[in-house]
């Protein structure tokens, strides 16, 4: 397993490699791995020759009162489970070496990124995009992968690829989730017991809008109502957002219809929690 | 010689080229071809296998009151000329090719932008960087070349495809001149007899301002208020910008001192045309 720190390091390293026939998967992470992202590896080392696993808390995709110094950090415990879902390499670069003294260039998705989580983290997914970029420029991969729990990080970045023509396929892979329902996310490190029990209640809350949607409720308010009414039983719960929206424009919808995306931010005491299902609904009429 | 104009098709040639062992140089243009494009077209075909010239006239690039539907098209014409400066292909597609519906994606250079023509011409570079990135990742040259006489934007690429990673040389190439000294653009064919004659003031006026800088003088102020008597006394001419600035950050100088930019934008009638020299000035203190 390498690690690299430099970016003309594993330039060369990945250069060498293609220029033997090999195909190359990109895995990018803010590191701290959970099962989640393991599930990405694992994904990538079947339909690659090379899994290359990029680790960088990117400073630029965090808003001035977020928790980017908290954010937890561990490159040793990190490469070793990388190693076991059989990664190839590593990439994990500073800040000095990624946004160097001068930098001055960003990437946006423009409309997308107005919607859920863009509306509540301005800035966030300029972000995420331009730190993507960097990262497909660098590595050059044939495929990347990205985890559903950021749905809407998915959604941006596959539209950033096909709008700059990158020759790069996006797999988005399921939500790993915990046995009683919570997502795996790295912030669930900062939980307390407490929490940790009530943070049940984003999955539980997805779990009864689908079941509204199921038993035939079509009007979004009426779920997200259901939703919010849920998620207000926890006393350390407090709403950031409940969307109910179009997965093609992320715009909110009225009428459920075609594909949705349902997606939450609760907070549970400090910690901002995120998840989301998709779900495809055409009724004949 | 090949003429391309779909996305796909360009990509799949140049992947053949590649998997031969070709390399490829990028020749990015609005096409109505000068001795200007020739002169980068024959640059890039002393120092790739393959030369690319894309010819688009890239709507993103014009403000609204601008030039977009005027500016000169003749593709059969670029094609013979491309051809005659050892062009390979031309890749001239049409903007539903290149902004599909629902395109929502853009690089923007954050500060160098917002000196010089981009005080000017607000959201130009934005469109420029972000057309050249997607010409980027189309046609995946190794080196790229770009004029002089865009001054600005040579800097503001070098700049993106330092801070994205880029993986390509850009290669700058010297003003091609007319025999009494206008810059060649494709603009130039807007002029009328009289505009033309007096559209010489722009080069006229570097070359008196490099003549004060070589007898000694060190103050922008002196040398801009020189350039900009000397304009006003052509009756057709008007000035957009007289600029004199570091040449790293394109902030305004007082002192000359290192490298500088002196750059020009003056409408005669209702032509703008732009013009520059660099110098590097070391004083020994």
């Amino acid at each position: 397993m390498k690690v690299f720190k430099k970016i003309d390091e594993i330039r060369k390293y990945i250069k060498e490699q293609q220029k033997e026939g090999k195909t190359i998967g990109l895995v990018p992470t803010m590191g701290y791995l959970h099962e989640g992202h393991l599930s990405l590896i694992k994904k990538s080392s079947e339909e690659n020759n090379i899994t290359v696993v990029s680790i960088f808390v990117n400073p630029t995709q965090f808003g001035e009162n977020e928790d980017l110094d908290q954010y937890p950090r561990d490159l040793e415990r990190d490469v070793k489970l990388a190693e076991k879902a059989n990664a190839t390499a590593i990439f994990a670069s500073e800040a000095e070496e990624i946004y160097p003294k001068g930098y001055q260039t960003y990437v946006n998705v423009k409309h997308l990124t107005k919607h859920l989580c863009g509306l509540r983290r301005p800035g966030h997914f300029k972000g995420v995009t331009t730190i993507v970029t960097k990262l497909f420029n660098i590595i050059n991969p044939d495929k990347a992968y990205f985890g559903q729990k950021d749905a809407q990080q998915a959604i941006v970045i596959k539209r950033m690829v096909k709008d700059l023509n990158l020759d790069i396929e996006i797999v988005v892979c399921p939500i790993v989730r915990e046995s009683d329902g919570l997502a795996k996310s790295s912030r669930n490190t900062y939980l307390s017991k407490e929490e940790r029990n009530q943070s049940t209640v984003l999955f539980l809350s997805l779990m009864i809008a689908k079941q509204m949607i199921e038993d035939g409720e079509r009007h979004a308010v009426v779920i997200k109502k259901s939703i919010e009414k849920n998620i207000k039983n926890e006393s350390l719960a407090e709403i950031d957002y409940v969307s109910i929206s179009n997965i093609e424009t992320l715009k909110e919808i009225e009428v459920i219809k075609g594909e949705v995306l349902i997606a939450l931010a609760v907070k549970i005491g400090n910690t901002r929690l995120i998840d989301n299902i998709q779900l495809e609904v055409n009724d004949v009429n």
